[in-house]
C-alpha cells in the first residue's frame, strides 16, 4: 500500500526561497501559492523580466486545481501571464490584487480564457484534497492575505508577507486570533516570511510614518512633494489625510501612480473629500502653499516623475527654493546611487529634502525578529519552513524558531526545488525536482547560461570590432583592403587611426598566404588574434572581435 | 592695486565634493590637497578608472608648489600616477601613504623623475605663500593626516578623512589639542569631512569592534575566517591580537592582504609574536581550532579569495561545518547583492556568517554629526566649507555648523569648479573652473558623453547584429546573398532563423532598386529601419544595426 503524503515544494529560484512560488502537493491535487516575478540584475544585460522556471508545474498540469495569490505585488502576481500562457489554471486573489491581475489579463489577451475569482477572507474553498481559508495580515499593500491549508494530515500555515501593525491605516490588523486559534488546535507546519529574519525588534507601524508626514506637511512653507511606490495605498491615503488637515489640494503625478490612485479610489481602498484630488493642470495654478504632489520616482528611475523635476527636465513641474520633498521609500539595493544623485538635484535646486536617513519617512512591510518570534508562539507548530528570504534569513529565522522551542530536526531550510515530504508522524527532503530562473528576453526566454547574455556581457565591455575580408575564392587573395568596422570600442577618430595600422598589416597576410579561405575556422582564429594583440598595444582594450571573409 | 586673495577651489567632480582634490591658490603660488580616483559605476561599462579633469591645473602648473595627501586611501591618492604624467610636482605624504605612493610610482615608471616627500606631523614646511602644518586624525587606515594652512589671510584648517576616536588601536587620537589652540588663536576657514554629516550620534570607536571580534574567536569551534579591507591596517592587527590571545595562528589570504600585511609589518604598523603568522600551505595543516584566515573579499569581489571560498573553487581552501565566518566591512553601496550572495553560498556550506546586518563586526572611519560638532566648536572658524560629501552631506553638515554659531552666510557649500575666494574681511564665489571626472579606458581618457559609452550602453542591451550586402558598383545589384551576422542578439539558431527572413527581403529590394550605392547614407538608413522593424516583430529586441555595402 502506498500511503500518500503532503508534498511542499519552494519553485522559481528568483533570490528569496519560496517568495515567488510554492507548490503543495497531496495524491492528485496540486494547489500554487504565488505566481511573482522579480527585476533583472546588471549582471542580465537586456533581460526585460526574470521568471521561475515552471517545467515541474507543466508536467504536472493535470493535478494543478489553483493559482492562490496571497497580495498584489509584482513579485506575487507578475508571473501569471507567462505561467498562463503555458498552462490554464483557475487563479483566487482578495480583491485588490484580483483587479491587478483582471489589468494584466487584459493587457495580455488572457481575460477571456482564465477563470480569476476573487476570494474573502473568513470562507472555506475545496480544492480536492485542500481545504483553504484565507486570513488578513498587515503588509505594504491592502488586502494581503495569509492562507492556511487544511490538509489531510493536518491544518498548514502559509503567513504570505507581513508584519503586526496594531494600528494599520485600513483598521485591519494580521489576524492574531486566528494564529492564536489553530496554534491550540494543533498545527503541523508553518511557512512563515523571513524577509527581515535578520533584524532585532518590532517593525514600526505605518502610524509613525503617517505623524511624520503631517508634521512635514505642516511645517512645509511652500509646495509639499511626497515620492512613493505607486502600489503603498495606505501611503497614499495618509498623504491625503495629511493634504486635507493642512488644508491643501493634492494632486498625483507619473503614469502609475495616477492609475493606480484612479483604480484605487474606484474600488473603494482610498477616499478623499470631494475636491480635494485635483488634476496637475489645477494644480499648478494654486499657491504653493496650497499644494501637496505626490510622485513615482521614490527608487531614482531615470524617466520617472521625480528624477525628471529633480534634472529640470519636467514640462510641468519645476522644483523651487521653500518647496519640500518627501522621499517616502527606502532605496531597493541596487538603486543607492540613483535614489542619491535624485536627493543632490532636489537638494541643489533649494527643496527641503526629507529622506529615510534624516527622517522616519518610511517603513516596511515584514515583520522583524519579535513579530516573527510572536507568530512562532502562537502558532506553535510542530515543523517549520521558514521562507520568503534570501538563504541567511531563511537560516536566521530557523534559529528563532528553534529559540521558540521548535525541535531543531522538524526545522527544514529549504532551497527552491526541494521536495519536503510530510506523513503526519515524520518530515524528511524526498529529493529535488528541476526549477530555477528564465529571463523574458523580448519574445522569447533565455537563461543565465545563455551565450547571448554572455555576449552583451562583452560588448558592454568593450565593443566589437569586425574585419571584412573579400576575399577571390579561387585565388585566395583579396580583392580590395581589409575593412575595419567598430562600435563600442573606441571613438571614431582613433579607430580610423588603428585601422590604417591593422588593415595594411591583415591585407599583407592574405598576400603572403598565411590565411586560407579553405580553412575558415583556422583563419578566422588567426585573424581575431593578430587583430586583438595589435588593437590591445594601441588602446590597451581588447574588443570582440569578429572576422567576416566574403567570397567574390 | 591689486589685492591678492585665497581662493579655494574643490576640483574633479567624482561625487564627493572636493574629496579626491582640493585647490588652495594665492597669488603665485597654488597647493594641492589630495589626489584620488573612484572605480567606474555601472553606467561606465568598460570604463577601468574615474580620474579627476585636471585642465585647471595644466594651465596653472607654474604655479604649483605640491601636492598633499592626507592619508593612503585611493580615492585620495589614486589619481598620483595620471597627474604626475602631465605636470611634474613635488608630492608630500605621511609615512604610510608615502610607502603606497612609492609602490604605485614604480609600477608606473614615474619613481625616478617625482620627488615624493615623507612629512612628519607637528612640523612646518613651507610652499611659497603659504605655510604647511599636519596634524593627527583617526580614520579607518593608519597615518591620516588634517592639514592646518597658514595663509596670509588667516589659518585655514582642513580636516581630511577623520573621525573621533579617543580608544585608537595605534594610540594616536584626533589632535583635539591642536584644535582646540588654533580655535582660540583664531581660524578663518574649516574646511571637514562631510561623508557622515547625514548621521546622528556619535560613530563607534574600533574598539568596539575588536571587543567583537575577540569574542567571536573565543567562541569559535572551528576556524575561524574574517574578511576585511587590505587597508584597513588597524582591523588586522586586531584579529592578530585576538588569534594570539586564542592560542591561534593566522595566516593572510588574497594578493593584496598579503602585500599589505607585507609592507605593514615591515614598516612597523602591524606587530606579532614570532611564529604567529604561518603561511597558507603551513596554515591549512594545523588543526581547525588553532587557525584564524584574514581573506579579501568582504565586498563580495567575484574573483576575491572570500568569493572564491563560497563557492567552492578555491584551490586551497574550504568551508566546513563548524567554521566561523566574519565579515568585518559595510558592502560599498552597489556591492549589496554580491555580499549577500557570498554570506548565503557560506551559510550553505555550513559556516556560522556574522556580517554587519547580525553583529558589530564593522565600524567606518568617519565622524557622524556629534563629532562635527565638536570639530565645529573647537575650531570656532569664521568661514565654514563642508567637504567630503556628496552634495545632500555638504547641506546636512552646512547645517550643523549653523547650529553651532557659524554665520549663514559665512557657509560656502560648494561644487566641483567653484571658486571660493577670501581676502580676510570677506569672502565670495568668484566663479567657476572647468573641471569633472574623465574615465581611464585602456590607454586613453573619454569622458560621460563618449560615443562610445553610449554605443556599449546601447550593445549590452540587445547587441548588434550587421547587414552585409556586396554590391556591384555600376549596376547597383547583389552580386550574392545579404550576408546577417549578429551577436548578443539573440541565441545562434534563432539568428539563423531570422536571417532566412530577412536577407531574401533586402536582396529584393536591392533587385528593385530601392537601395542606391550612390546615395549611401539614405540607403544605410532605410536597412537600419526596415531590418529594425523585422527584427523587432520577429524578436521584440531590437539591436544596433550595422549595414554594411561593399562594392565589388
Amino acid at each position: 500500500m502506498i500511503t500518500k503524503t503532503l508534498k511542499v515544494i519552494p519553485l522559481g529560484g528568483l533570490g528569496e526561497i519560496g517568495k515567488n512560488m510554492m507548490v503543495f502537493e497531496y495524491g492528485d491535487d496540486i494547489i500554487i501559492i504565488d505566481c511573482g516575478v522579480l527585476f533583472p540584475g546588471e549582471d542580465m544585460p537586456g533581460v526585460d523580466l526574470v521568471l521561475p522556471d515552471i517545467r515541474y508545474l507543466i508536467e504536472n498540469q493535470k493535478k494543478i486545481r489553483a493559482i492562490l495569490i496571497t497580495h498584489g505585488h509584482e513579485d506575487h502576481i507578475g508571473a501569471i501571464p507567462y505561467v498562463l500562457s503555458q498552462i490554464n489554471v483557475p487563479i483566487f486573489a482578495p480583491r485588490l490584487a484580483h483587479g491587478l491581475i483582471s489589468v494584466k489579463l487584459k493587457e495580455h489577451s488572457l481575460d477571456k480564457q482564465t477563470e480569476l475569482n476573487q476570494i474573502e477572507p473568513g470562507v472555506n474553498y475545496n480544492f480536492g484534497s485542500f481545504g483553504i481559508e484565507f486570513f488578513r495580515v498587515c503588509h505594504s499593500i491592502p488586502d494581503a492575505m495569509g492562507i492556511v491549508i487544511d490538509t489531510p494530515i493536518g491544518k498548514v500555515i502559509h503567513t504570505g508577507d507581513f508584519k503586526i501593525d496594531h494600528t494599520p491605516v485600513d483598521g485591519k490588523p494580521t489576524d492574531l486570533a486566528l494564529l492564536a486559534r489553530l496554534g491550540s488546535d494543533g498545527v503541523v507546519l508553518l511557512l512563515s516570511d523571513s524577509t527581515y529574519a535578520e533584524i532585532q525588534g518590532y517593525t514600526p507601524s505605518e502610524q509613525v510614518v503617517k505623524e511624520a508626514i503631517f508634521r512635514a506637511i505642516g511645517e512645509a512653507q511652500g509646495r509639499v512633494l511626497i515620492a512613493s511606490f505607486a502600489s503603498l495605498i495606505s501611503r497614499i491615503q495618509h498623504v491625503i489625510e495629511a493634504a486635507v488637515y493642512h488644508d491643501r489640494k493634492i494632486t498625483f503625478v507619473g503614469r502609475s501612480m495616477v492609475n493606480n490612485v484612479a483604480m484605487a479610489q474606484e474600488m473603494g481602498y482610498i477616499s478623499a473629500p470631494p475636491g480635494t484630488i485635483v488634476s496637475l493642470q489645477e494644480a499648478i495654478k494654486l499657491p504653493s502653499e496650497q499644494l501637496v504632489m505626490m510622485t513615482t520616482g521614490s527608487q531614482g528611475e531615470p524617466t520617472s516623475a521625480l528624477v525628471r523635476i529633480s534634472n529640470g527636465t519636467h514640462r510641468d513641474i519645476s522644483v523651487e527654493i521653500d518647496d519640500t520633498v518627501i522621499i517616502s521609500a527606502t532605496p531597493i539595493p541596487g538603486n543607492e546611487r540613483l535614489v542619491s544623485r535624485t536627493i543632490n538635484n532636489l537638494i541643489r535646486k533649494g527643496a527641503n529634502v526629507l529622506y529615510d536617513k534624516i527622517a522616519l519617512v518610511h517603513v516596511h512591510g515584514h515583520s522583524s525578529q519579535e513579530e516573527l518570534k510572536l507568530v512562532l508562539n502562537l502558532v506553535k507548530p510542530r515543523y517549520f519552513v521558514p521562507i520568503h528570504g534570501e538563504y541567511k534569513g531563511l537560516v536566521a529565522h530557523a534559529k528563532l524558531a528553534e529559540n521558540t522551542g521548535v525541535d531543531q530536526e522538524n526545522i527544514f531550510v529549504l532551497e527552491d526545488g526541494d521536495v519536503l515530504e510530510l506523513n503526519g508522524a515524520e518530515a524528511w527532503i524526498a529529493g529535488q525536482v528541476q526549477t530555477g530562473q528564465v529571463f523574458l528576453d523580448g519574445n522569447t526566454t533565455i537563461d543565465m547560461e545563455s551565450s547571448t547574455l554572455r555576449e552583451r556581457r562583452a560588448l558592454s565591455k568593450a565593443g566589437i570590432v569586425l574585419v571584412i575580408s573579400m576575399i577571390d575564392g579561387i585565388t585566395d587573395r583579396l580583392t580590395g583592403e581589409v575593412e575595419i568596422v567598430g562600435t563600442g570600442f573606441v571613438d571614431s577618430d582613433r579607430l580610423g587611426f588603428v585601422s590604417r595600422k591593422v588593415g595594411p598589416m591583415l591585407s599583407e597576410s592574405w598576400d603572403r598566404g598565411d590565411f586560407l579561405v579553405s580553412d575558415l575556422v583556422k583563419t578566422n582564429k588567426k585573424i581575431k588574434r593578430i587583430v586583438s594583440d595589435i588593437l590591445y598595444k594601441e588602446t590597451g582594450k581588447r574588443p570582440m572581435i569578429v572576422p567576416v571573409i566574403l567570397q567574390v
